[in-house]
């Protein structure tokens, strides 16, 4: 069974590199062809040939976006358009009859593959390790993406500036305000700054005790509001994540501790964004400074409560990617990071506080900056 | 290596059916669960358990989400948090040693598997053969996306009626109109009705030659502009689809001509959508209407052009899914399943046509039914 398991390092040159994936959800392979697409394509990499093999409908399309040096060849010119046919034709051509392809790569594939007499072998490190150390064009991407959070942001706040309150709940132009018609409001204008919306949070009261409820229903007046804001480029494929939480009214007192101990513990945690800091070590200090404040984590019959989740991950071509900084992160930061620094507080009793920076560790030894440029306060009267 | 391609009949019981997805992306997984989450988790399925797995942060949310019948449990009521682990508690647990897998799932972790000495095999249907065919239920949350791609679209008709005819270019609100703007304003409303877009193409000119190019700058009046509208639910995750082509001013006598062959062809499919009927020769049959109206299909030094995509595909809670109806579909309609029809006609000189309606064949063998409400004309004027 040694075939199965065998490893290879990647940077090891026997071998042909293999990504399968649609440009939308694979990050490598848009990272590599700059190619975003709906549906699954190919692409391979062995020398100098890096080759893209994509069906007739997009093919075009394709070529005019490739990057530089990335050849793109439709399916139809090889004798046969499918999958395992193509890669063995590829193998054929190069005279490489090892595949290195990522953790993520289809098992199905790949038994049939292996079937066929090729060997399959699983890339011991990521696919792309510098996809985790951006270049300054890279930084600008995210970076125009994330001034798409904040507008999004502004809206809401000025809505939230021209309503008023009703009983119990918040009033908007006559109308009870809800999570949905603030999330369409924030995505509006989100999509006026040319970038795409992506499951907007706008979590009310006892919801924003779930970090990842989007929130519905009406907005109650002197609770926290949780909006977590993380819009895409379509043309780019980079996002942007900003979370703020707001109360319109006056916030109650547990919920202005909260919100302090959190905004702390953010500002403290992004001054340990340096090079040789352990993302672990990142983030036992913010949790220190949430327990400092009798902030505790923990579960009982209701679920979890406390500071739950990870404090910060990397932010590209996906939303969620290396490096993270959490209890189980390995690895110190290096420079060239952007990262998420993102502490919350979640009680059942009343709802949520997260409070979320986006920082830019740069490559040459630099202080990290912060990449968002919303403003920070609790209350809007 | 026998056990590496071993296939197994997924109706046997002797083995875990196991997922590992996140609810967003893998619409077998939300299918199963009914749960959405942005990062994997695990299902799996034995006998008359059913169990997904997660991390603290989506744990109470799965909880509130989960369909009936599927057991939530956390991560950390395991030993270890690591996957790997956490599939040999469960391989344990139940005493058996045999997962069945999709064809995506990840190479990976089932190489690690392997190693740890149980058996992983792909799994030689669809995992969920079932979600080909819709209930009732389904069809009803594919109708909802579907209103809401034809509010995006009544909205971008209601622009360019408003619209005048500046030299060239079609002017809207004193500026010129382009892509980004209609889109913006298509996608806006698609929000007001509680879906998300997702990439609507907005595309004009030469543009609307590639059928997957979004769509970029200023709208020409007298020129086709292909507006395809594919809204997402973010309770639900099922998807609506619908495409219209419309041209501001006067239809050149060419894109005239090539409409007419697109709403013929269309239309023609839609009565070949019957139980029995192949979708490859549903496909056929479109493409013969174009060549009855003297429209070829081939490729040059420029390209493909003519009718060189697949007729349609299934929609569900994956916007490309079975069935397809392309020259490669291998069966026939039995019913139950929603369809798109949409043939295309794309030429480098002018552009494209596309009209795409969205069909449901029921399974009680009555008549298949539209689910598409937008009207279809060329000329806005």
């Amino acid at each position: 069974m040694n075939h199965v398991c065998e490893k290879v390092n990647i940077k090891m040159k026997n071998f042909i590199r293999l990504l399968i994936g649609s440009g939308e959800n694979c990050a490598d392979i848009r990272y590599a062809t700059g190619i975003s697409t709906p549906d699954d394509f190919i692409f391979y990499e062995f020398n100098d040939t890096r080759c893209a093999i994509l069906s007739a409908l997009e093919i075009d399309r394709a070529k005019n976006n490739a990057k530089p040096g990335v050849t793109v060849l439709p399916e139809s010119s090889f004798d046969s358009i499918k999958r395992l046919d193509i890669l063995l034709a590829v193998a054929q051509k190069h005279h490489c009859r090892t595949f290195a392809v990522p953790e993520k790569f289809p098992l199905g594939l790949a038994d049939k593959m292996r079937a066929a007499g090729v060997i399959v072998t699983v890339a011991e490190e990521d696919f792309f390790p510098q996809r985790e150390f951006k270049t300054p064009d890279e930084v600008k991407l995210i970076t125009a993406a994330q001034r798409a959070a904040e507008a999004g942001f502004a809206r809401a706040v000025d809505i939230l500036k021209n309503s008023s309150v009703d009983g119990n709940f918040i009033s908007w132009q006559g109308k009870t305000l809800t999570s949905e018609i603030l999330r369409a409001e924030i995505d509006s204008e989100i999509l006026r700054n040319n970038m795409l919306p992506t499951g907007t949070i706008c979590a009310g009261g006892i919801q924003g005790a779930q970090p990842h409820n989007a929130g519905s229903g009406p907005l109650k007046a002197n609770s926290p509001i949780v909006m977590d804001i993380f819009p895409r480029s379509p043309e780019s494929g980079y996002w942007g994540d900003l979370t703020r939480t707001v109360v319109k009214g006056k916030a109650p007192d547990i919920v202005r501790r909260a919100y302090d101990a959190v905004l702390e513990a953010r500002e403290y945690a992004k001054t340990l964004i340096k090079p040789g800091s352990y993302g672990a070590s990142i983030h036992c200090a913010a949790e220190g400074i949430l327990e400092k404040h009798h902030f505790f984590t923990g579960s009982d019959e209701r679920g979890q409560f406390g500071f739950f989740h990870g404090l910060g991950h990397g932010v590209g071509l996906e939303i969620h990617e290396s490096p993270r900084l959490s209890p189980r992160a390995k690895n110190a930061l290096r420079g060239g990071e952007v990262v998420t620094v993102e502490p919350g507080l979640y009680y059942p009793e009343w709802g949520g506080i997260r409070l979320e920076d986006l920082m830019y560790l740069p490559l040459d030894g630099s202080p990290a900056l912060c990449l968002t440029a919303a403003p920070d306060f609790l209350e809007i009267s």
